[in-house]
């Protein structure tokens, strides 16, 4: 078998098999296919397109690129959760807990923010002493003694992926949705899980803002893990606006742990509870997903949520104190409103920009290189159907350089729609489930 | 300007610009952008394609990534022919001393034969002590003594189009009319010369097998060299069989001197004639390409022709008795016929196999490293529309070994198309003929 072959195979609309796609990912993993062969395949992949029965053995061939976990010694089900990312999306914080504490075990590798979107490691970061860094077999201690495990995607997990990674950053070949999904299917399966939820964001804030494009990426993954033999759901969730009232990585940490302690804000609650409602469900802890909400509802109202929170973050090397004392995350210096421009009604958000505006204020990378500072972050005053005043605070920056908050403030102030009527409807916390019945069978993706 | 941006302007059927595509070309030879980036732009331009203009800055880039000859020391128009390739085609060794003889100027850089094909330099190489790696000083001393030189791309000559075309052979992009175009048209414009013939080849023993992409082909190199500022006219000819009656190296520079010398096979002597004459009208030396036709003719029974070869042949260091003693030239040591199957009338051929067959003997290579028997040759005995009986030799095989010579037999003889009735219609030498005003401007290619 050829690399050259291979190419012209997919440059000519061919249909790969098994055997190929092996081949394909394994000696370009070993280094004994050039980056440049790759680079061409991946660009006939993505004009040509790769179908389900493709996608699920690049998924696969990806996935057994390095080592798969197995939890075997651990006793009931492996679940995890995936989301696209968004603005203020802190539910892994929050699920984890949940989940773990009622039962089920997530061993959840997680990803950095990079642009716009914030990650969960970040976020775990600032709190102080908090280790990401596991070894595989730390990892598994954390896991059996607590029943979640928080790290990043380690050398050993899915090499393939972060070597393809790389190489599609460099050749304008990241936004298909199939190699999307081989990306992260193969790094979440690579886990070890029984059952995965994925909550795939569209709107102004997600990297799929048309809801037609989140609905196919979802119905791949779902047909993907399927065919892979896992549970896979996955939700379709509005980020026309940030999730909660809070940004940036202090700020997140703080709200989450609001929600485990039965506060927080409702829409953040009710997807935090959503999301574990379904990982119980497909975990086979509750009978149904009604009951999962029943459970997540207790795991919180209990405090046993929150008390898995604390133990896992003793366990991973932080200050478990921060839970009670959030005064020791790290906090910005100053504080400063953006107010509202005119009066009227908040009708919508461009809510990439909130994103962008807490990365030039040093909240997010640009650069994988970048320092994150954790105390920097917005907290948001209105959300959408919400009327304001002129002049009234839309949003408080929490800072620490001056250098580039004008722009900051401008950039806030000039996302939000304000209209004189109040908007017909509000967006819907929740769009549509995909379940693997509704994800249609091998068209091209 | 990013490589990142460009390749997404193309995956995304974008055009470029001029500046664009000199970033492009010049940064990849200077190797500021790496192999994987310019593979993932060549797939994306295979697949979306070039327009005419952007063509034109592509050829036009690869052309100045290197010297462009000058040769205004020398009086009068240099032209130059440039053909696609096939099996016997020799007509550079004829219609090079014709033209120059004529008393235009030949500055004729050229290629080897690769695959199915032969290539000038290759055959030039069969006579003894002939050189063709001329520095570009001595190229341009050869050309001032006697107006023709025939020389490979020199590491000085679009370096560009060298570093793509390796690129493109590992990546399953080297057939697409646009980049094919570049390819050539860089290395010919380098040349420093004021028109270009283009002898297209169509059939059975040609890239292009339709007469579609032939002339596709070269309306887009027509065009292309006119955008350029250079007179440019194609002449797409036929390739269903082998030209003339000898393949192999010693074999077809036998055939050229006997073409120079007034005999050889007619299709041989008329294409040669017909180059030349539009060399001659295109270079200004004929006020029409009747009167280059006649002018052609003269150089022939005149002897001067002749006589101009071997004047090249003594200056690039060759042995020129070759041209009076042919028993010089490399020979093979066996000659063996190879019997027609059946009786009937020829009506067509497989040509591109009878290259294959001569190849395989040690007359082509396979592999750019691959060495050539130069004595090594094939004879053709019968053209299409010829009766011939059972065990008739169609041709005879030269060689030297004998260890491929039964598979080459068989794939000469199952090449040929033997039918009970004579084909309906003999193919035409020349089907077309393309000039600047037939190629439609600025269509994507």
């Amino acid at each position: 078998m050829r690399a050259v072959d291979l190419i012209r195979k997919k440059r000519d609309s061919g249909e790969h098999s098994r055997a190929e796609i092996d081949f394909l990912i394994s000696a370009y993993t070993r280094g004994e296919i050039p980056d440049y062969q790759m680079a061409a395949w991946l660009m006939a992949a993505w004009l040509r397109g790769l179908n389900r029965a493709e996608l699920a053995f690049l998924t696969d061939a990806m996935l057994h690129s390095g080592e798969v976990l197995q939890h075997s010694e651990i006793p009931g089900k492996k679940v995890d959760k995936h989301s696209t990312g968004g603005v203020g999306d802190k539910t892994s914080l929050i699920l984890a807990p949940i989940v773990a504490a009622g039962g089920l075990t997530v061993p959840m590798i997680s990803g950095r923010g990079l642009g716009h979107t914030g990650g969960t490691l970040d976020k775990l970061e600032a709190i102080p002493g908090f280790n990401t860094f596991l070894t595989l077999e730390e990892f598994r201690r954390v896991l059996r003694a607590c029943g979640v495990g928080l790290i990043g995607q380690t050398a050993e997990i899915a090499p393939a992926d972060k070597k393809i990674y790389a190489l599609r950053d460099a050749t304008s070949t990241v936004e298909n949705i199939g190699l999307i999904c081989a990306s992260i299917m193969s790094k979440k399966l690579a886990e070890g899980i029984d059952a995965l939820v994925l909550d795939v964001k569209t709107g102004t804030g997600a990297f799929m803002k048309r809801e037609e494009d989140a609905v196919k990426l979802a119905e791949v993954m779902v047909e993907t893990g399927e065919r892979m033999g896992k549970k896979v759901v996955a939700l379709i969730t509005d980020m026309n606006q940030p999730l909660g009232r809070m940004a940036g990585h202090s700020n997140e940490v703080l709200e989450s742990i609001a929600v485990l302690s039965g506060t927080g804000p409702e829409d953040l609650r009710n997807l935090s509870i959503e999301l574990s409602a379904w990982m119980f469900f497909l975990g086979e802890k509750t009978a149904d997903v009604e009951a999962g909400r029943v459970l997540a509802k207790a795991m919180i109202t209990s405090g046993r949520a929150k008390a898995k929170f604390r133990e896992n973050i003793e366990l991973q090397g932080g200050d478990a104190r921060v839970v009670e004392e959030p005064g020791r995350l790290p906090q910005a210096r100053s504080r400063v409103d953006v107010a509202s421009p005119a009066a009227g009604f908040i009708s919508g958000t461009d809510c990439q920009q909130f994103g962008i505006a807490l990365a030039i204020l040093g909240g997010g990378r640009e650069k994988k290189e970048d320092r994150i500072d954790f105390g920097v972050g917005l907290e948001f005053h209105s959300r959408i159907g919400d009327r304001v005043e002129k002049g009234q605070p839309l949003a408080t920056i929490h800072y620490n350089a001056d250098a580039k908050l004008d722009e900051a403030k401008a950039l806030i102030a000039n996302s939000y729609e304000i209209t004189s009527a109040p908007p017909r409807e509000l967006p819907k916390l929740i769009h549509r489930i995909i379940l693997p019945e509704d994800a249609a069978p091998n068209k091209k993706v």
